[in-house]
């Protein structure tokens, strides 16, 4: 259970060792052995979450905007790994956008978007309740595709360049009731996005939303990440696990056989074929208890530690290209 | 959003004040100032929660053991205010049970609980799936009531005295993996049985369960609350809001005019009857990520500020009757 990567692997490693596990044409069953061994243990399979809202209790579409939403979306730059990029499935970010108005954080609010390859910036203005979103981008044919089709559909979006070595604009500081975001998963990466997009929020009451995986974050990284959100004078008031799902038919454009995992995997496996959607992120919400203090503030130096880490096994060959 | 009793009253106080809301049969309505008011913003109401699982996510009777759980439930004694009593619906008693499932903390796992005026234990032990599990009581009506029913459908369960005052048994020390509780939520109460409950736990990896409310903790309570818990060594995995909904037609014995909360909306209402399930809890998930360090051990006196703060304006009653 919350597993990062490197552990998963080092215990399946450990499982074929014992032969409990065996790979047979590319997947990986229980050996004989291994089936009498979960016998000794109290082990049942039940499916317990609902159908009808794909477990998350929030309906697909609640504003009527999914099918314009996948209109618009169709049309978007292919997601590149020199920007760590990949967006979550069209319905997630329906009921991202849904949780964010439940919280009472979309109508007639002021809100930041740091990095929207998920194109969530949209989506909210879609339902007409914002009253203004400003997106800060690295990815020029995101800033483009974002303000040409906020112009076309006449929504209240702004897409800017933006590098998060560096502050965020100086109008835009202490300016927004909400910041989206779904940062790099290192330590100092985090730390970095998290701070500048506290920068842009307004202070107490003001909240964040951000994305989280268990798959590259241990849980000590997590606990880590969360001393640092009440140092910075937030609350934490939401966890939603495994929220937000990267479909991989949709990121193919990220090559599988380049993530150091399904390299890891394929070692045991013999098979690099992807047929499961297995990133998915846990959708965390923080607010403001008082004055914000960001942890980083000023320019900084890209250092290699801001986007890699030894848990970076799916992430982490952005870097490798980048260089 | 989040407000607290103290927060939510005094708002609408303003409200009334600005000529806003007025109180018109004992309900409140948005006056002619008021809707030209709310004009003025973007505000529109969405329903987003799936109704077929009433927005959780997760199915009522995932185990097939509802009809059994709600007819022993049915016998239960009746809450009493003398011990901060009051119990959450039964099928969120099973979707709370299927969320522990779903973590693997519920096969095959020794289970430790402190309090269950909800009952949880006989659910989680219907279910068939967990080793052994351990009731704390203070009230010897439930501790009865535990024991012979466990002993009745041949359960794995025990229940024992306890009063949060004193450690737990010793023999109780460190074998659990897992600990649910739904503390009274003041910071000294709920670090009294955070650290009662911790100290059943084994260590690195077991887990704990425990509903927190927005209506009696303030932000910044939450904000020191999840402090204390990183410091004692756990990171929070899961967040789920509004989990818990404590029904008021069956908490009735906790009469509703004893709340002090009913009596601050009856001065500006004119009315105390309840018709709403207003009382819900958030269910959060820690896991300790290595040694856990219980902030408190030993016995403590009971002291008032254990059971009562200036945001206690339901559970409260309990404390002056105790008196």
């Amino acid at each position: 259970m919350d597993a990062d990567l490197n552990e998963f692997i080092n215990s399946l490693k450990n499982l074929m060792y014992e032969g409990l596990v065996e790979s047979r044409n590319g997947k990986l069953y229980l050996t004989e052995a291994g089936r009498k061994e979960r016998e000794k243990y109290n082990l049942e399979i039940y499916d317990i979450r609902c159908s009808d809202c794909e477990g998350r209790g929030i309906v697909e579409d609640p504003f009527g905007i999914l099918k314009e939403y996948k209109n618009i979306a169709s049309q978007r730059p292919k997601p590149t790994a020199d920007y760590d990029q990949g967006y979550i499935k069209e319905e997630d970010v329906m009921r991202r956008i849904a949780f964010i108005y439940e919280r009472g954080d979309l109508e007639d609010a002021e809100i930041i978007v740091i990095g929207d390859d998920d194109l969530i910036s949209l989506g909210m203005a879609l339902t007409g309740l914002p009253k203004r979103i400003v997106v800060l981008e690295i990815d020029d044919r995101l800033i483009k595709f974002i303000n040409e089709n906020a112009k076309k559909y006449g929504l209240p979006v702004e897409a800017r360049k933006f590098d998060v070595r560096n502050d965020i604009d100086e109008d835009l500081r202490r300016n927004f009731d909400v910041f989206i975001t779904d940062p790099v998963e290192t330590i100092e990466g985090i730390t970095l996005f998290l701070s500048r997009a506290a920068s842009g929020l307004k202070g107490e009451g003001s909240a964040g939303y951000f994305g989280l995986t268990h798959l590259e974050a241990s849980l000590k990284k997590w606990q880590e990440i969360e001393r640092r959100l009440l140092s910075m004078n937030f609350v934490i008031t939401d966890m939603l696990r495994d929220f937000n799902v990267y479909p991989m038919s949709n990121n193919l454009e990220l090559a599988a056989e380049d993530y150091i995992v399904y390299r890891e995997i394929a070692k045991i496996t013999n098979n690099t074929r992807i047929d499961a959607d297995f990133y998915r992120s846990t959708l965390i919400r923080i607010e403001a208890v008082g004055d914000i203090k960001p942890l980083v503030s000023g320019s900084v130096e890209l250092k290699e530690e801001i986007y890699v880490d030894n848990e970076s096994l799916v992430t982490a060959m952005a870097t490798r290209r980048r260089k």
